[in-house]
Formats: structure tokens, sequence, C-alpha cells
């Protein structure tokens, strides 16, 4: 079975732009952020909005960005976290643009990309789009786990959900990280149903879906300059790097996971890392896209991570299975 | 601003598969379902796994049906209404084949065939994809308004969410009805946060859909077999012709809707009708596909309608918002 679909056209990511609240401004990556919100509430009245307007401002900041206005966006693809997207459909409606919604739990970042790249590629018409994803601590961690107010101890292998929007422009131009090729990611039973250990739950997935491009493209990690996951953290990270390390010769010298870039663990005592889709949509607008324009990096592979569970499927016994779509990103033309 | 995407390639629905439950089976399409069970339950424990094992057997007839393995098949798209997509990724992750999970509310499955056709298009590579929707009554009801048990009454617009699910497979094959162009939905405020009328709510953003639809593409309703929506039901039904009357002569003599096609409402008291992103989806399945293959139409407008809101939502006092993607299928050639 192929996994590799090469996207042929020029479709690049023209824009971009990161949002965030009081944790992610206070991390490594804060000032790079193009909103922080000190609040986390974004002038709304519920976090579930405040999601959502946190989303609003990420679209409005890339619109800005390119001088393009929402009128010249024909398809907006987007996601949440939040029970039926509602973080995305109240946040983004107000726009008007033609709208697909996709769940991909923390690996919609990737998915949405992978997406609008595909459907632009299919036809020249298209000249932007729009990609969307976002995650509230606060409104991820009432809905998934326990109310706020319970204070619930974590276990060290816990992550900590982001409250974090990355919104992506994507365009035809020539100069601009290009979207060259993507693989969809299988759902791989996670072997466990502790939703406070997700990271172990979504490495073998990143495993999977590593381990199948390198095969079939024949390319090495070498040929990268990043090997980037969405949200591993520590655990997930380490559990990666076991499986790899044998398989793949060089991976762990060119992994980096966003889990692990967004806060400072030793003083934000977040466990194991950030989680929430919208970590490595965050970090791939405000780190990784930035140092491919500034020409400190050519070409990387992508993957988010995701968790496919709910709260009802670990209280019936289900376990997570783990997904991780990637796409690869890189400047000027595919040499291999 | 463009909506139509034409798709120029042969991407077409070689196989599909309608699955539903008991109210199904009794309906006036019952007997065109290729399985029903009689308890609802599909021989599992909760009808949140049952659902997903709906998902699961409406696969693997379709795959049957057309002589194909899960081992042909390069990429899946599917989705349902459970909290984090969960019913589809119980259901359907033991075929391992790369997956893109798409929430629509009950717009999914026109949105997982726009999109799996899009991406098929892009690419002439793959040779076979596979869309799954599905929803389950009970899993459906209890998350979204009252446990099960309460025996709630219900009012005069409220619909029944079906339990069904469609599958279909697409491939390549000239003689079979083929996905010739889409548009994406916009949402659309529905101006309403009344859970139990979601046809009024849905009918507004499936009036732009069609509206610009025969604005852009110079048709008439005339041209087309039947213009189907999702599940409006009566009031939403009711409501889009008299919004559309006047603006497109004709329109109500060809619209056909799928929440008024599963079940008899004399017989079954269903109220206004079928809901749920199944419904769409088996009608599509065990109705239309099966009359374009027999000849009977060569050319249809197909809409699934969607309640973009979450029970939390509209208890924060958010309006539901509709959305309304379409898909043109026909036989042969596009002539116009």
């Amino acid at each position: 079975m192929k996994r590799i679909i090469k996207l042929d056209s020029t479709v690049s990511i023209v824009s971009h732009a990161a949002v965030g609240g009081r944790e992610e401004r206070r991390g490594p990556l804060g000032e790079s952020f193009d909103f922080c919100d000190s609040s986390d509430l974004f002038g709304q009245k519920t976090f579930e909005v405040a999601e959502g307007e946190m989303g609003r401002i990420a679209l409005n900041t890339a619109l800005t960005k390119a001088n393009l206005s929402h009128k010249d966006i024909e398809l907006l693809v987007a996601g949440d976290l939040q029970n039926q997207c509602v973080g995305t459909s109240l946040g983004l409606n107000s726009f008007g643009i033609p709208f697909l919604g996709v769940y991909g739990a923390c690996s919609t970042c990737t998915e949405s990309l992978l997406i609008l790249s595909s459907i632009m590629n299919s036809g020249e018409d298209m000249a932007y789009g729009a990609a969307v994803t976002s995650s509230h601590n606060a409104s991820a961690e009432r809905q998934f786990r326990t109310p706020l107010e319970y204070g619930g101890q974590r276990p060290p292998s816990a992550q900590w959900t982001s409250t974090a929007a990355g919104a992506f422009i994507l365009g035809r131009n020539k100069n601009a990280p290009r979207i060259s090729e993507f693989a969809a990611g299988k759902m791989i039973d996670g072997a466990t149903l502790d939703g406070a250990n997700m990271g172990a739950a979504m490495s073998f997935a990143a495993a999977d879906t590593i381990l199948s491009y390198f095969d079939e493209s024949g390319l090495s990690p070498f040929d990268f300059d990043f090997i980037v996951t969405g949200d591993l953290g520590r655990v997930g990270s380490d559990i990666l790097k076991d499986i790899l390390s044998k398989e793949i010769p060089g991976f762990e010298r060119l992994h980096a996971d966003c889990g692990l870039l967004l806060y400072d663990n030793k003083i934000q005592d977040t466990h194991s890392g950030a989680s929430g889709c919208g970590t490595s949509a965050s970090v791939l607008a405000s780190h990784f896209l930035p140092m491919m324009e500034r020409g400190l990096i050519k070409n990387i592979l992508f993957m988010s991570t995701g968790a496919l569970m709910s709260p009802s499927s670990l209280l019936q016994g289900q376990n997570i299975a783990g997904i991780a779509p990637l796409i690869r990103i890189q400047m000027g033309e595919n040499k291999k």
C-alpha cells in the first residue's frame, strides 16, 4: 500500500500566525507568538468561546500579515478538541468562508494542511485557502478530565494542554515554504487507556508513519533538517527514539517534538510537556516556518500526533488509538 | 468568491453499502439496506461501540461488493457524531487504512466524499479510497440531549437520529456514478439555539449553498433529476422551499430530503423526520446510487446538512450554525 502522495503544484504556506495564552507567553517561544492573552479568556465569558476567539485572532493575524482579506480565502479547513469542534465553528463562522471541519485530536494541524494543500493541488483555480487549529487548556481539561476547580493531581507522564492556535494561509508563492508531499496516518492501538499518558499511546503511530515514510521514499533522516513530531512530550519522545534508534540510524539526532519546545519544564512545571492540537500548530507557525523563511533550514518532515479517544470510550474500557499524519515542508524544488 | 470546484478525473463511486438498525429496517428503504440489526446493538455491549461496529460492517460490505480487500484501500475519510468521533476510530481502526477524520455534524457524508474525491483527483496514483459515515440513535440522544431512560417528550419539530451507516468505495470506473464537482458549505448562523429544531437551523445553510451553486454554474434545477438535502426534515424542508421558491423556479419539484425518505412518519412517529449523519449516507447508498446504477436517474446534486453545536455551546447561549456542502453526482460525461 502506497502511503506517500506527492503534490506537484506550488502550494505553499504564504502566511501564518501563532496565538497563545499566559503560559505560552512565558515559554521559550513566547516572544515569537503574534499575540498572547494574559488572562486566557480573550475578552470572552467562557473558555470555550475564548478558544474560538483565539482562532479568529490567529486567522485575522495571518490574513493581515499577507495583506489579504477573508474574502480572498476560498476554503477554510479547521478543527479543535472541543466536543463537536464548536471552538472552530463559534470562532470562525463570522468570516463566511466555505468550511471543512476536521477532527484528528492533536493531529489536526497536519491533517488540515494535508487536506487543504491536496484540494488546492487538485484544481489550479483556488488562489488562497486557510487552515486553523486551536486548543485551550481550560476547555480541554474540563471536557476530557476533571472540573478545573478540583485541582486534580497530575502524574509525571501527564502533559499540559496548550492554550494556543495556529493559522496558515496557503497560496502559490514559489519563494514560500512549500508542502511537497504527505502521508496520512494509520490509527494504531496505543495499548493503553491511560488518558494521562497520551505520549506513550501516540508514539507507536508516529513510529509507524516515520518507518513507512523512510521505507517508501528511500530517503534517510539526514536528508532533512528536522523530523518534527507534534506533542509526544518527554515520555512519548523517549519511546519513539527507543523504537526507531535501531531501525533508522540518526533519527534521534534530527528529532524535535513541539510538545518539548513550547514550555520550559524547569520553570513551568508542565510535566511531560505540552499537548493539545494548538501545540504543533503554534510551534510550526512561530518556530519552524520562521526558521525556513530566514534560510536557516530548508526541508523538514512535520507530523502532528493525535490520541483518538473520548471520556466515554475510556470509561467503556476502550484503548486509545494514536494517529500521526505527516507533511513534508521544503523551500524550493524537490531534489529527491 | 468561487465556490464550485470541478473534478476532471474519473473518480467515481464504485461500491457502496448501507447498514441500519431496527427502525431503519421498518422504513420505506429498509429492504434496500445491505444489513440491519434488530437490536441496534450489533452484538456489542454499548451503543457507542455498536456504532463503530455498524461502520465496520458497512465498510466490509462495500469492500465485498466490489471484490476488494481493505489492503486495496489507500485512504479512509470518515466521521460520526460522537464526541471526538470515537465511533469511527473504535470501529474502523482494525482495517489499518491511512485515515483522515472529519467532523461536519450531519454533513459528514458529503464532506468526506468531497475531500476523498478531491485528494484522489489530485494524484492519479491512488486507485481506491473509502468514505464512511455513521450515526446511532442511542449514542447521539444520550450525548446531545437527555439520558435515554428519561423518555423525554419530543416536540413536533424534533427529528429522529438514525441508527445508520453508509460506506462508499471510490475508484476510477467510467461506468460508475462520478463525483464531477463540489462546493464546500459556509457556516451560516441558524438564528436559533433550539436543539430540537435543527431542520430550521440548517435550512439557511442549504439555501445559501443552492443559491450560490445555481448562480455560479448558470444551470437550472431542471438540469438535474433530483436536488437532494440531507436531513432538513419536514420543518427544514418547508423553510427551504419558502426561501427558494421565488429565487429558483422549479426547485420544489426537484427537491428530495433524505430525512423524509428514511422513515414512514405515519407508522413510525418520527416527528419531523430523520436526522444524524448516517441519514444522508445510508439514503445515498441504498436509494439514490442504486437508481443511478439502474439508469433511472443520471444527474443529481447531493447535499448533506449539518448543525454545528454542542450541548455546551447551547447551554452557553450560542446559536446553532448550519452547514451544507454539496457534490454533483452524475453518470457519464459532464455535458454542461
